[in-house]
């Protein structure tokens, strides 16, 4: 294979996003082949772009089935990526999924399954993880200049939503049209990020919800979690869409010092010896360790949701390393999963969480929601 | 009266530390003229610093019956506060209290009842009352430029403590020598500063708190805090003594915009107009209030210790309004029991505490404590 034959499902703001940018040629062996939407209008408008030569189809299957494509991108409504990932590795394609990749995990348990036997490349559009600051973060974590991580603090709450945007769609904010609120459709990246620059899970999470506390929605638009490690380390998640200005700040501690991102600046304060070897040493009541505070220099670009693509495609065609594999997406999902779970039973919830017990909480919800999923998810 | 008469009880660190800056003639209209303390050697080194005429007490009762103090500054272990500022109110001394109030809310409660019946001036050391920062900050809210606080989060963890500092006295972190840990030894202020900026307390905790996890100590080394108030705002508390370089940052959040306190500076991102407004009147979908990023002028000098014992000696000449009422000494107390109590039951704390279930649940932990109670609060 020389070029990528890619079909596009879901032409809403990102599908549209994404084929601008493939359209330019900005990403590297790949091609447009196809594009899928239950939208006419949709259509007509990505054969203006695209040219007449492309497929175009209302229904993502016979896009699938068609022999015009290779990979999928999957940029559609939630609640349906999983569904459509798994038709997609079926057939043999590849797939490349919009966050989140679903909206409970026993959805997502099954399509990485599917996914696990289907010998094509499964990727995540986590695209942060292309930006320099969370990339330099998870590289001096990795290389053990913080030591072992004792506690995580996020405060990330520049999300600010008004009721204007809510009202713009009727499925918005709904448990049956998107099934969950900020943790589902603003903070995947950051959930993602939480865990992926510290390579740690939390085993379990003791949250505080809040549902429609800002505006006149169903799902939550505020919440704050705190999380145990199985090393012992701590820590803290608050977010919301409702607060202006709000703050985006996450600060890691650990046995060798402090880092903090805070206006895209990342900042080192490290322990000239570690906590702990200081600790066994010193002998004087009063005290502290040596600390420098180090400017730490974040270079290259972000490449963004163009990095992602890219890498899929050289994944496909020259079997380079995912930077997001797609069954890595099941973990973000579990930690806003277990959030809303441990407001719903107002207890601890350990990770991973009861499947079955989630499921059951988010039927109940859709059932009397007052949108219609089945508009949303057929 | 003209010169307040004080007598000093307890010598150890801030005991002598005030003496000092009282026998500098730093503070107007009064004078030491007596102290109590068990140890002789400490009782010999005020006579050398106030000289041979000063009152000198083993029995700190027999000080308040000697009629050479018109009031009185505690400065023993926490346990005793109590029950030396009620033997104080029962002879009609004034008294000015170290922090924290006591251990548990039903021993400081009975104080203030004691206090309230007594017609004496009662005041805590809360000396950061009188830092600028938290003036501004008070004064700011008070003034309404926040408008309504919808969230508050301290993370503070610049308490640094070896297992030197610890080891540097067998009553230390304790349950029967100290009955606390950071929250009572190192938190009272910001406890105090958290309640009294906002003039709000939450009306119920849920905390996680853990003993002994970073030290060989008996008592809570790390916190956090989750806590709801009654108009809907929420909170985090982040405390320990096990990180280096530790972080001192408060955030609070209103209808108005965002106030930060950090590396003793204080930021106001200011909405020109108030969140709620905007909301209700914003139709584009995307879009938020605009903000200012302020940075307020933090004027005027720190008395600190000095500024509460001079507002104490004027309440007592002059009738000047108290900064820090001894009565509400309590609830910064009321908060750290409330977080203590929440992770003993693991649980949601209502507040005011149940005072006496957290008692029963602190005699637990004094009886089986390697410290012996008696050797402290006798």
């Amino acid at each position: 294979m020389k070029v990528v034959r890619l079909g596009v499902i879901g032409l809403g703001n990102m599908g549209k996003g994404h084929l601008n940018y493939i359209a330019k040629g900005e990403v590297k062996g790949v091609e447009v082949t196809a594009v899928s939407d239950s939208v006419p209008d949709r259509l007509q408008w990505a054969k203006e772009l695209l040219g007449g030569q492309v497929g175009v189809f209302e229904d993502p299957r016979q896009m699938m089935d068609s022999g015009l494509v290779d990979a999928v991108l999957i940029a559609t409504p939630h609640y349906s990526h999983p569904e459509l990932a798994i038709a997609c590795f079926e057939r043999g394609l590849h797939v490349l999924c919009e966050k989140p990749a679903g909206v409970y995990t026993k959805q997502v348990r099954e399509m990485n399954e599917a996914g696990g036997k289907a010998n094509v490349k499964f990727s995540m559009m986590y695209n942060q993880r292309t930006n320099p600051l969370y990339v330099k973060l998870k590289e001096l974590i990795d290389a053990g200049e913080l030591g072992e991580v004792r506690r995580t603090n996020w405060i990330i709450t520049s999300w600010y939503r008004s009721q204007s945007y809510y009202d713009s769609g009727t499925w918005r904010a709904t448990w049956a049209g998107e099934g969950g609120g900020v943790l589902l459709n603003q903070d995947p990246h950051q959930l993602d990020l939480w865990q992926w620059t510290i390579s740690m899970m939390p085993k379990r999470v003791r949250a505080f919800c809040y549902f429609g506390k800002h505006r006149d929605i169903e799902v939550e638009d505020d919440v704050t979690a705190f999380v145990e490690y199985e090393n012992g380390a701590t820590g803290v998640f608050v977010t919301t869409t409702g607060e202006a200005p709000g703050t985006n700040r996450l600060e890691i501690s650990g046995d060798r010092g402090k880092i903090v991102i805070e206006n895209n600046t990342l900042t080192f304060w490290r322990l000239r010896v570690s906590e702990r070897e200081f600790n066994k040493q010193f002998k004087g009541g009063f005290g502290e360790p040596e600390c420098w505070k180090c400017e730490i220099p974040v270079k290259g670009s972000y490449p963004d949701h163009k990095g992602i693509t890219q890498n899929f495609v050289n994944a496909i065609l020259h079997d380079e390393p995912l930077i997001a594999p797609g069954e890595e997406g099941i973990k973000g999902l579990m930690l806003s999963n277990a959030m809303l779970l441990s407001t719903w039973t107002d207890n601890w919830v350990d990770l991973p969480i009861d499947e079955e017990l989630f499921y059951e909480y988010l039927q109940e919800r859709i059932e009397s929601s007052v949108y219609n999923k089945e508009a949303q998810t057929k």
